[in-house]
């Protein structure tokens, strides 16, 4: 049986993963694919480490370089995470003729363009399907499934780190720091959870999804992300009051000619079906021009999910070498500078509507004040409530407002002239608001 | 730009949705695509029929031999519905060389091993995406994005019909007898509907995932199928009462060497994923070795998204032609006969708990033989709930049962005495129960 030979960097969760579907899956692997997949060899910063995969003899390596250039190695998969070394190493081994897979969203999300160009221009494959979601088929059912459909919306919980906390918020009724503690311990948030908290995990999924759905370029920071760390268990009661679910949501969406794209705390409408989309789980909601809503989910991450999206963009590889198959798929959907369809460009400014949580003073006139403010800024408010009085404690009376549609930046500059104010504490909180779309999904 | 010619068959529903999204997307696909789609030819039976596409003049035909047998197309789509004369066409559109995409579950359903055979050795691809589920993106997702996973089970919303009558009858509180009138006069239903009402539909599509999933080659005449014809609003509201919403499920179960696999009314807790898709949305539930739960759901039927369904295939084809990739990916997921796995034969019984509702006459003992009955077939009761009492109109008293995991043989001669029974009513009608996956869904 013919051989297809992978050289692998890195031997992570992710990586170690990856190698056990490989080992485990072989028999069934080759029978899909009518050839076998050897690992050639595993590029690992410290050979001496103890791992809950065994190799043969010989497989493991400290020199990454040495994959990159064994002339035997015919796909090379990137595992290590991060920008550098991970950068220069798909770089050379795409100018070495040699198919990519990776998993790597920071140094997709930054080097987009760098990247798609550099594997069209070597004609070989850059495949990234456990970039995002891995137990989740995303990558490959934008780039072929709706393949003919013009994409209007993607919205998506694809923080598993998130999403957990404010599920067991919920359940439990319990404080954001009590949950995040035991998530740590749990191995559900990381030693350092920032880049998962503030929103930058799911903001470099989102660019890439915004690449790839709209034939863009852009890099994540040019995106607007803001994380959970400043809810509390109030705004997610509230938000119940008031029909809704609390979930940190990535969404990009066509208007005309451009995307509305962000990363935020949103209230769902209970029925919506990103609702119910519960702890570590992720989902994405899509709506095109021809198949209207659809909703994909699953396992976010962890070694087999991811794993398993891994091996599945290497059988890709492998069954393009053994078909004979050149540049069959554009890296990025489209080819860069195809211009059949003028590629949309990024909206400065989004609009929505809002659940603002204010932190006042116990005295009178603060509301009539903060109403003032929205209503110079041509925000008009829905709703309202305030309860109970300030205690001793001295941390406010709490109002929750939900208000019309505004663009954001009108809404940011209202909330920093309400937060100066002496008469709140200058914590003032922002959600956005999905719109009812629950109403599409369930009724014919 | 290079141009891959195009020779569709039939052009009904689908038909002139797939029309529809290769002339309104053309510039879409191009840039997708790298070259552009053109319809050779529409082979029709009337040509003077009014149809709300517009084709250029000499493209519509009444030959279908024409297109079959022309030089210049290279991709058959196959959108004629039925067996013959939709066999022979695709059998010799094969044997031309050319790739052929279909839409056609009946076909594929009792055909399998026919067709694969003869694209395998034809050497070219014969897709069917737009058979199951049209606007969920299942065949791809199990060939490419689960290719290195071994599927356990596969469990599905996948009759939009049924799941239409079912939701409203819930939603509204209304027999189905009305419901389905309403549903035919909404195009809803058919005018003919049982193809749809006796499971018919779902078990076609259910043996293509079945042969796709574990490698097999069977018909849907292989598979126990039940459908909602005699399902009452009883019934729903019993199964509500029990915490389950009624689904028409199609699911195949990998249990050892055997596959489980049945089209049934089927109880499901009201936490699985699947309660909660409504309407006419279909949805699939797949658990495998490497992910976990995954869910896949949108619309199931209708021109655009069918048609989406099935543009995206032809896609893939003209990819491997202007790639210059042959036999990239085996019909069915693995190769006909690949033996690297043995794959598993199908189960003769399968093993369920099950909802039991019989009407019995309102008199002394009945339960106690009805008990004894099941008692003698080792079926054990979880609970019965049996409430009022006969009316003079004579249609007796519901005794509603639940009962702990029994063969479905055992059950089904169970029922068989209780209906002979002089107190019953003969009309003994049979759920199956999902069990609680809810738990895994929703936890970490």
């Amino acid at each position: 049986m013919e051989k297809i030979r992978v050289g692998i960097l890195g031997l992570g969760t992710v990586g170690c993963g990856t190698v056990k579907i490989l080992q485990d899956n072989a028999g069934l692997l080759s029978d899909r694919i009518g050839a076998s997949l050897e690992i050639v060899g595993v590029a690992v910063r410290d050979l001496s480490r103890r791992r809950p995969v065994a190799l043969p003899p010989g497989v493991l390596t400290s020199d990454a370089w040495e994959l990159i250039r064994d002339p035997r190695v015919q796909i090379i998969v990137e595992l290590i995470g991060g920008i550098e070394p991970a950068r220069e190493y798909v770089l050379q081994a795409l100018d070495n003729g040699k198919h990519v897979v990776t998993a790597n969203k920071a140094l997709l999300s930054q080097y987009w363009v760098e990247l798609v160009e550099r594997a069209e221009r070597n004609g070989v494959s850059l495949m990234y399907e456990g970039s995002i979601a891995g137990g989740v088929p995303l990558i490959r059912t934008i780039k072929h499934s709706l393949v003919a459909n013009r994409i209007h919306s993607v919205t998506g919980i694809i923080n598993g780190t998130c999403n957990y906390i404010l599920s067991r918020m919920f359940m439990e009724k319990r404080p954001f720091q009590e949950i995040l503690v035991e998530a740590q311990e749990g191995g559900f948030a990381e030693a350092d959870p920032a880049m998962d908290l503030d929103g930058i995990d799911a903001a470099q999924k989102l660019s890439i999804l915004v690449n790839l759905c709209f034939n863009m370029g852009i890099s994540y920071m040019d995106l607007p992300f803001q994380g959970i760390r400043d809810l509390t268990l109030l705004d997610l009661e509230m938000a119940e009051e008031f029909g809704f679910r609390v979930k940190l949501l990535a969404s990009a969406q066509r208007k005309g000619s451009t995307i509305e794209a962000w990363v935020h705390p949103t209230l769902v409408p209970v029925k919506h079906p990103l609702a119910s989309v519960e702890s570590v789980l992720n989902a994405v909601y899509i709506e095109d021009d021809n198949l209207g809503p659809s909703l994909l989910s699953g396992q976010g991450a962890g070694d087999l999910a991811t794993g398993s999206a891994v091996v599945a963009d290497i059988v890709s590889c492998a069954r393009d070498i053994l078909s004979g198959a050149v540049e069959r798929v554009p890296v990025g959907g489209s080819r860069l500078g195809a211009k059949g369809e003028e590629p949309p460009r990024l909206a400065l400014d989004t609009v929505s509507e809002f659940y603002v949580r204010v932190s006042a003073r116990d005295q009178p006139g603060v509301l009539s004040t903060i109403s003032g403010i929205l209503g110079e800024n041509g925000i008009s408010i829905s709703s309202v409530i305030q309860r109970g009085r300030e205690t001793e404690a001295g941390d406010g009376v709490p109002i929750v407002m939900i208000l019309h549609e505004a663009p954001s930046s009108k809404m940011t500059s209202a909330l920093a002239r309400i937060n100066a104010l002496e008469a709140t504490l200058g914590n003032g909180f922002l959600m956005r608001i999905l719109p009812g779309q629950e109403i599409r999904w369930q009724t014919p």
